[in-house]
């Protein structure tokens, strides 16, 4: 069994990130909308500003307290429309009430680098120009850069979120494979993920996939990153599986790392028009 | 094996809209844009002004000669900006080098009753408000005025374009149902096929799929419409699959004319802003 390194996918990432930015003639500029005062968001949108600057790019943080609707929609558009700002995300939680498909409309889908806004989705979906949400570009970076075949072969999605598993799924239909997406509703989910030579679990539940679910040999994806009790995290996949797939993405360091090096190429891009 | 009666289900559909239409306090209208002079295009546009006068909408055809691509996206925002046209399509074929992913993102997402804009796409994958193609929509009609159960079952798509594979495909995962999408690049079709309970044909092939392709029982709707040697339509699915599937869409008779009722549905419920 593989154990996929994500830190070190991420790393190869940046390096041509880093290299893109050299040449770059303004330094391209991220700005990180924050909604809500919440821990685990500060830290990550601290580990987003290391990862930044790392590699050249200006991050800019925008702490907003206790915002309406109008206040996040209005900081996005205004953000979207600065000149000086090449990619635009907004950082869950929201404010009750608020959702993120409802401001992330705001956006401009040229700046939209975590592909928040539903225009982004059908750009993807229609195979238009456009950014896909940051996640599930990383479940796509982190096969090809295994060098994992995706043509012709079965590809099966647990999990259908509009960030990670529905995107995940048209990135991966784009890649020629036969895709099917499970969820909560499926009947005999083991049955249908054993089929899979590439399996990618986005559930959100601590341990939900084990061994009886994974066909072997099959490359799993676990984008899973569950709070466990002792303060680390856990992903979607349990321990068991490694005794039968092929590849695995441990959690921590697995799609973790790339889905941040992935934000930040995509800035990179929209800085470059792309 | 039930031949599924699609002008029926357009009946049904129809009446709904008629009466609908009745209540309201303006008639809907609908604008169709030609822009380019074909025969079948002119044939399909007249039996949607026919359809559409039986339910009470107007129609509004709008016939350009050797557009440009501007010329066509002036007309589609002209329409769109236009408070007496309720929904705006755009004919195919397009003249050479124009796109309708392309030209579709000039019609108002509100107005957009052939979900041509990838904004609406984006839209119906996040689960929000706005339309699918009326195609993709007319195969989950078809499936619900036939009462097949959706919820946990396998439904396979064959086809990914995206004016029907991919967003059917997004229908039907909504719907509950475990989805594959298959396609060209699918290695052993007939054995992915077969694991369908309903099995959804969009290739634009004619005879693509038999009765090898299909389990015992399966719910079969064949969207292929492809004009046969003599002139007349055939689907995308052998007449050998009538010995092996529990229901069947013939061709014509089954998913065309509820593709025109959900047109006009969509132009409805456009018009009174939903």
């Amino acid at each position: 069994m593989r154990r996929i390194d994500g830190r070190a996918i991420a790393a190869t990432i940046t390096a041509e990130v880093t290299a893109a930015v050299a040449t770059a003639s303004v330094p391209p500029t991220l700005a990180v909308l924050v909604p809500t005062r919440d821990e685990a968001t500060a830290w990550y949108v601290r580990s987003i500003e290391r990862a930044a600057r790392k590699v050249g790019i200006a991050c800019r943080v925008v702490q907003l307290e206790e915002p309406s609707r109008q206040d996040v929609v209005d900081r996005l558009a205004d953000l979207s429309a600065d000149p000086s700002v090449h990619g635009v995300i907004c950082q869950t939680p929201l404010p009750d009430g608020v959702a993120l498909d409802d401001v992330g409309a705001f956006i401009d889908p040229r700046k939209d680098v975590d592909g928040a806004n539903p225009e982004s989705l059908g750009r993807v979906a229609a195979g238009l120009s456009g950014f896909a949400p940051a996640t599930a570009v990383a479940v796509l970076e982190v096969l090809r850069h295994e060098g994992v075949p995706l043509a012709g072969t079965r590809a099966v999605v647990v999990g259908r979120s509009t960030v990670v598993g529905k995107p995940a799924a048209l990135l991966l239909l784009a890649a020629d494979a036969t895709v099917t997406v499970c969820h909560s509703r499926t009947a005999d989910l083991p049955a249908v993920t054993r089929e899979a030579d590439v399996l990618v679990v986005a559930v959100g539940r601590a341990g939900f996939v084990g061994a009886e679910h994974v066909k072997p040999g099959a490359v799993v994806v676990d984008v899973g990153t569950n709070p466990a009790a002792d303060g680390s995290l856990v992903g979607d996949v349990r321990p068991d599986v490694a005794g039968v797939a092929g590849a695995l993405t441990p959690v921590p360091g697995g799609v973790g790392p790339v889905t941040t090096a992935v934000l930040l190429k995509h800035t990179a891009q929209a800085a470059r028009g792309l």
